[in-house]
């Protein structure tokens, strides 16, 4: 058995790997473009922002590494150019001498990543405007940045944007980030970026959302980035990170089977439409594992496990790839943004039936000290409970309550089993009902009929559509107390505090639906029992004054 | 309807608060002995140790607040002297009067909760001698603690005792833990708890096992206590944390039944002997998810969850206990344990096969600064696969790790989807393949026969049983670098790093079993592929040397 691999980073080091420990037998030969192979890809914003101080830590595993441990043919600085299916070749370039040669494989595994956008735009090839993929990459922005930059601005506020932003931050530079969307971070739902963006600018991170870069030109201090808005922006360093398209120009040429945005498509198997060529990483289009759609999900864990699982197959084991599930984390300033599962964004679009709960729960006991708050949402199928997908924002434990929520989604749990979930509770841990037991209560009482609720979108909906005067828009009671609602509450709300409700239900109109709700969402849902019982037609708005604050950024 | 419950704080303010949510009309009587209901009795530690300086923290509730916000009619320093089921009344005592009266009950939840095990030996009723399991008894200890204790005798080093210690070394007291048994933490198994006992150690906790207090008398110093061992230790304060028996008494003299440990025996409606009594927490006995056996798990968590269940019973609702898993934590030091599941121990016990992998990763990528390690521990059924139990003992993440795994077992799931899992991975947070995928993949490579494996108990006996020229002494090789062997190493192991095995293979014997290892397991593993693959018998010792040093405590 002769296997080629095409790049030896994340997908190509693990298939390569994986391939030896099978198969001591076969030939093995990684192709990588690059000087180095095996590189953390993840930790490069960390080394500019000299949270990693340490270069080599960057590097997991070298070329002599794996040759020695692993007995791969690695040879980096080559360039596989192209590919004949017909005769099972591939051409390869010598990158230092430029010499060509050809190599005949009987499998081929496929994993060159993808490179990052770069949007038509003037100026996008002056100095110190750059992208960032790989140590090269990250060795010139470090050098720019160790130069004396000031300014930078960052085009693109998504997970590789904003994880610079922090580091920039970290260096001392003035740093503004620019995103065209309304929101930063687009996989998650807007409402749950409320709190990260807040965070960012509260660092100094100037956000200039719905704006985009037209132009970059130089400038007296450097560069100026001219955007859409009309508004000039000064700055040593530009850094584009709006995305990435999946580097599948040899599959292209050799006619492989691609999707809709350039993804190669793969089988189960991670088989492209050549039965002989596999493909991994961020260059195949995989099947979404919630949806069964088809996506694109660039990043180093399905990577990581879809290389292996090629190696498997070229090796006669039928492991298959379950497709991707959209596990994503990102932190910054110390705060932490994750999901997986569908989005609500994707529901939507999926026109798939859901519902979604909201709690703010503290990561553990709140009478221990040093507790972090977070938000969880959690979106489930409104039929049989099964859990669609989560997200998390807040500080410590997001991570946590995220994976967990991963696990029951890989496990089709639904939110009933969510109620009984055990998990570790010692006050520095967590809560005798952990945050999980807690959405699982609070979207199974929805379920069963005892917990009515409504979402700040259907009450904004039922306010705006029906004349006030009407009897169809609800009488919104705030069940906090008199100082909480002081501080702030949803407009033409009347204050009614929960402890005060049995005594004073002659105030509550019978004649209109009732939204109560509270600063989480407890006491609201506690006020629609006590009122469901008396009679009263009740909701309880999902997640609080909390949740209608992620809606109503500042 | 009229409810009484009987006991105020986890399981029994619990019940009532959902009783009260899902009926405005019903009676409901809280009764509770002490001045203190819905209490953070997993707190009390730490306000002894002074991390939670305000006690009032401690008082999650209030009965004030239960009466106005829950309606509850909540009767505190209040013993319920008896239940008379054919009448259907309790016997109340007001014990700041003594005044008895009766209370006619539709139905009666059990919460009283368990007591502190007192073991029969002179001196426990000297001053100063104490346990520890309400706020009553924390002031006690506090207020003794705070008159200038120099040293203090722990005796039981269980989850309470090694809480208490950590909080007298924060206040500077010379802390020694006496432990009847070989190990500390005794649901763990013995070599998960090296590291812990290591850890109380280097924090100048005396630790000492296999040893038990004979007597206590009073000393020139204030206390002495004797040991079976014979040793005498001075302290000012004892405290006794040697486990808690169920408060059964009240159960047992109304005639229902109960399990040989003393607990209520109840059904998965948590419905005693009784269908008009329902009894839940510390003081039942309940099934063991895993194994199906009877068993008592005196925790917060199923304490509170039970509280709701017995409440939903009571009011109509069909919601059933699926019995207790096990999960549980402890930290201190900054060190964690945590399991979930069943343990070694219990499932030799059972007689029930299984398979076992140790890994020993760091919490998120080591190249990222700050990584702490740790050991996890999988037991998993040796023919399905399915996750059976979890162990986890080192640093940060180590509480993540086994509620994934808690999980996991919740839902059946086994060691090839532990494989497929697919968890936040940032720098920060985990690792491309994370601890728990690595666990799949060592357990499933195990399974699949492309990763045989070795235990060091297999090894140990195998080695005492057989004579060494006998050929059937596994030939042990040591497959780290000579640097790393000189450190330390298996006795009689050769060594032969693994990046020169493929040139060395004529130096191992064909006509004996070898057994490889390295530091934790993963260049072991890829030493048994070559070799297996060149011919040769041959395991890997599983979790490698670090896990070997686990079963020799220094
Ligand atoms: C700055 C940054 C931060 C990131 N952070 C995270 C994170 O926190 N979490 C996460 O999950 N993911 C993160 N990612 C994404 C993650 O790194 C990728 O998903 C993962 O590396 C993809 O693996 P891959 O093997 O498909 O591609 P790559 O790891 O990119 O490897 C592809 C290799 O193939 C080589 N190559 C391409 N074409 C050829 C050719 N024709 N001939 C020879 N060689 C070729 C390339 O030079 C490249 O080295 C981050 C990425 C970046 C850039
Ligand atoms: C110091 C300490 C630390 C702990 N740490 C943890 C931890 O970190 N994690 C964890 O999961 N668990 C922990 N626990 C255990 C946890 O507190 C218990 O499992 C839980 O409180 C049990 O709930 P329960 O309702 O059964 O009993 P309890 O909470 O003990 O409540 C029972 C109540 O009933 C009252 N009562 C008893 N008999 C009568 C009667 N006849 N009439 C009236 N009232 C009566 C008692 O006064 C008592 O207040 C800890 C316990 C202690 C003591
Ligand atoms: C304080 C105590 C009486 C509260 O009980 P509780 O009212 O059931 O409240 P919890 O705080 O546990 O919250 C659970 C309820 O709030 C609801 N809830 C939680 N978050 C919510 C949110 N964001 N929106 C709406 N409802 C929410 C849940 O659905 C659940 O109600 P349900 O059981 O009817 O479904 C009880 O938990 C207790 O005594 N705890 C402390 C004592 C103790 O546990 N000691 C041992 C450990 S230290
Ligand atoms: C370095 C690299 C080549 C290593 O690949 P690998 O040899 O498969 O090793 P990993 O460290 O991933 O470990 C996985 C293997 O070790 C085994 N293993 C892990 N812990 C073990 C233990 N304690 N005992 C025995 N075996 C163990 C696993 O079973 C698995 O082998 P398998 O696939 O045959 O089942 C590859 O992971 C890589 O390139 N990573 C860095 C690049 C990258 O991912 N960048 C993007 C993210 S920053």
């Amino acid at each position: 058995m002769k296997l080629i691999i095409v790049g030896g980073v994340a997908g190509g080091a693990s298939a390569a790997a994986r391939a030896r420990r099978l198969s001591e037998d076969a030939e093995i030969l990684v192709i990588e473009r690059g000087p180095d192979v095996s590189f953390a890809n993840c930790g490069l914003p960390y080394h500019i922002g000299e949270m990693i101080p340490d270069r080599n830590k960057l590097l997991v595993v070298t070329p002599e590494r794996l040759r020695e441990r692993f007995r791969l043919d690695v040879r980096v600085r080559t360039q596989v150019e192209s590919i004949d299916r017909a005769n099972h070749t591939v051409t390869l370039r010598n990158l230092l001498t430029g010499i060509t040669s050809q190599e005949h494989y009987d499998k081929l595994i496929l994993a060159p990543g993808a490179a990052p956008l770069r949007p038509e735009m003037p100026g996008l090839d002056l100095p110190n405007v750059f992208t960032l993929r790989n140590l090269q990459d990250m060795d010139r922005i470090k050098q720019a940045i160790d130069a004396g930059t000031k300014q930078v601005v960052l085009v693109g506020a998504g997970f590789i944007g904003l994880e610079l932003a922090e580091n920039m931050v970290h260096r001392g530079i003035q740093t503004t980030v620019i995103e065209r969307n309304p929101q930063i971070l687009t996989p998650f739902d807007p409402e749950m970026t409320t709190p990260l963006a807040a965070t960012l600018r509260q660092h100094g991170v100037q956000l200039k959302l719905n704006d985009s870069t037209r132009a970059i030109r130089t400038g007296p201090d450097g560069l100026i980035v001219e955007l859409a808005s009309g508004e000039s922006l000064p700055a040593q360093v530009v850094i584009l990170g709006i995305g990435v398209r999946p580097e599948n120009k040899l599959a292209v040429d050799a006619g492989l089977e691609t999707g809709p945005r350039g993804g190669i498509r793969v089988n189960d198997r991670l088989q492209t439409s050549d039965p002989d060529i596999y493909a991994v990483g961020d260059v195949i289009e995989t099947v979404d594992f919630n949806s069964q759609e088809r996506t694109q999900v660039p990043l180093a864990g399905p990577a990581n496990r879809q290389g292996r699982i090629a190696a498997d197959q070229v090796f006669g084991r039928d492991t298959r790839y379950r497709g991707t599930q959209g596990t994503a984390i990102v932190g910054f300033f110390g705060k932490i943004g994750a999901m997986t599962g569908s989005s609500e964004k994707t529901l939507k679009r999926l026109n798939r039936p859901y519902l979604k709960a909201y709690i703010h729960p503290a990561h553990h006991a709140s009478y221990y000290p040093g507790a972090e708050g977070m938000t969880l949402k959690l979106l489930y199928d409104p039929d049989t409970g099964k859990i669609l997908g989560a997200q998390g924002v807040g500080g410590a434990g997001v991570d946590k309550r995220i994976d967990v929520l991963a696990m029951a989604i890989q496990a089709g749990m639904t939110v009933y089993q969510l109620e009984e979930s055990e998990l570790c509770y010692a006050p520095q841990f967590g809560s005798a009902k952990d945050p999980i037991n807690m959405l699982g209560f609070v979207a199974a009482g929805r379920l069963r009929g005892e917990h009515p609720q409504i979402n700040w979108e259907e009450l904004a909906a039922a306010r705006d559509s029906a004349p006030a005067a009407s009897g169809l828009v609800p009488w919104v009671v705030d069940v906090r107390t008199p100082l909480e609602y002081a501080k702030g509450h949803i407009p033409d709300a009347v204050n009614l505090p929960v402890d005060e409700l049995r005594q004073r239900l002659h105030e509550l109109p019978r004649d209109r639906p009732i939204v109560a709700y509270c600063q989480v969402g407890q006491r609201g849902y506690l006020a629609t029992r006590v009122l469901t019982q008396a009679g009263f037609s009740v909701n309880n708005l999902s997640g609080g004054y909390q949740t209608y604050l992620l809606h109503h950024p500042t």
